[in-house]
């Protein structure tokens, strides 16, 4: 029998296909390779002259900017979606509205080394990825013309990813997405009702029937969805309640990026290096410091299942791997 | 300079990317070719007893069920991602919610012609496809246990056909999707405020500034959307206001076969046969049988840019080819 499941925050369903299983091996995609390295991949070190400019780098050891020797740059995006210059203009068309495209749009080259992706990194490599995360987020949040940040990362051609080196891209957004509105709506109408956040509860829950866990440390779990969009998503989120990624403590870092490391690695080993998004859900910048009804969280979506006419017509997501054996599959995987 | 632009019905943004302009040429996507034909389709004439057995078929003379000699053959979906039998039993899971599969999931195969698409058939075969949606329509209208019956069609394995022989899907679903729920939410609103449709305002619109518009007749009008979420999307809509697709009149049927065939072969012409959907976005079954607030119409979606991290982090769009651009590609394509 086939089942329905909603999601507890913003009623999304999806449909569990529990007559046509699918496991791992049961999914053809491409696993990303990389290919293009040194001179032809602007990412790679000695290549800084041909990016846009650094606006944040870090280094082992003080040295010019734009030259080697660094762990993680990040610069604007050559081909952004949105310019960070100008006035927002916003007017009508008759019945319909426009603006100009102003944001900003930066990418993070998370290491130096074309051939790795953040399963490889060490520990302490890593930390300075989510390090640079949060330095950016803390300086674009001064720019009162944006309402939001969305750092978000496409790993493999299929899952977006027009270059093969490692990095992920930050877009600071003139206005609150919809997506992130309908997210807030959710947890606020949950809070209302309960005078609880709709998070904590989910992390209560799936910590003590912990059949849908991943991996945990003291301050993170990483857990599948119980009404998961894609087969094998998986959801990082803090233990302690905390709305803005970019308020995360310094201390917390080193969970975060171990957990990340760690989740990343899982899904490399299950699905051999399949193609994913990730997505760090965060509250709007410009609200007050803590919601008590928002909990950030990173959203992991492997591409393994095409969407298609039904997912594009009513928002229902079709799931052939039920989130309780595609985390076991992820819990079980050995190091 | 980069545009954003705001679908004037759900709030979902698009941005327009001004000054990376691509053209119907740059899109490299696979054209959909058809190769398997005859023995190993299961919608090929011959083939009937391979399939489950037909809901509703069109003959040209009378002959017996499941065997060759149909111009249009409706069956249950093999691999259905609903059952029709048994009963919703919704339930709590803590704090999550639950309920059996419930729906029914049937398959529309459009022509016996294995090599044949909606764009090449004639206005006589392509009727009698619309008169076959209608009609499974109806006839599942009448199971109380639906809520919205959603016809979609997916052409080309990258926009999720599994199939080549070319066919179209209707799922009938116990739940009013999400999407719809939106759509119908963002609509209503609009009534409330303007008193008027927002769809009859839009197509006023587009038929006076003529821009975006890609061909019409008495009846229906075929145009690019102001805030399209992909590059070529189009929209079919009845000119005079209808709220419910399997409602259309039968002397209308011939002008919405006539502006569909004529819109899906333009879009082949000018983007040389790429993979796309089509959904009938139509109201909810059980609701009363006019609505002032809704109107239906036909979406077809070009599937040529792959959505990643961003889409999914905020629901806006990216789109390098402006809609009126787009419309004047799709409108000057010559016969």
């Amino acid at each position: 029998m086939q089942q329905l499941r909603r999601d507890p925050i913003i009623g999304r369903w999806s449909i569990v296909l529990y007559d046509q299983i699918k496991s791992p091996c049961d999914y053809s995609q491409e696993s990303v390779k990389k290919e293009r390295r040194g001179k032809s991949c602007p990412f790679c070190m000695g290549n800084e002259d041909t990016t846009p400019p650094e606006i944040y780098v870090d280094r082992p050891a003080p040295g010019k900017p734009n030259t080697p020797g660094w762990n993680v740059r990040v610069i604007a995006n050559k081909f952004p979606a949105l310019r960070i210059e100008g006035d927002l203009e916003r007017k009508g068309l008759g019945i319909y509205d426009q603006m100009n495209g102003i944001g900003a749009h930066e990418v993070i080259i998370e290491t130096a080394h074309h051939e790795k992706d953040i399963a490889d990194l060490s520990q302490a490599e890593t930390e300075k990825i989510v390090l640079a995360y949060k330095h950016r987020c803390i300086d674009l949040k001064k720019d009162s013309r944006f309402e939001y940040i969305l750092i978000f990362k496409n790993h493999g051609s299929s899952a977006g990813a027009s270059l093969e080196h490692s990095h992920s891209q930050l877009i600071a957004l003139p206005i609150i997405p919809k997506k992130v509105r309908e997210a807030m709506r959710g947890a606020q109408g949950y809070f209302n009702f309960k005078e609880r956040c709709v998070y904590c509860d989910i992390i209560r829950q799936e910590l003590e029937e912990k059949e849908r866990l991943i991996c945990e440390n003291e301050k993170f779990a990483a857990f599948v969805p119980f009404a998961s969009c894609s087969p094998f998503e998986m959801w990082i989120i803090p233990k302690t309640h905390s709305s803005h990624f970019e308020l995360i403590r310094e201390e917390d870092i080193g969970y975060f990026s171990a957990i990340l490391r760690e989740t990343l690695w899982r899904l490399k080993k299950v699905l051999t290096d399949p193609p994913f998004n990730f997505i760090i859900n965060t509250a709007p910048i410009q609200q007050e410091e803590e919601l008590e009804h928002y909990h950030w969280h990173v959203e992991i979506m492997p591409k393994l299942t095409k969407s298609a006419g039904f997912e594009w017509g009513t928002g229902f997501y079709i799931n052939p791997s039920p989130p309780e054996q595609a985390a076991k599959w992820l819990r079980e995987v050995s190091k």
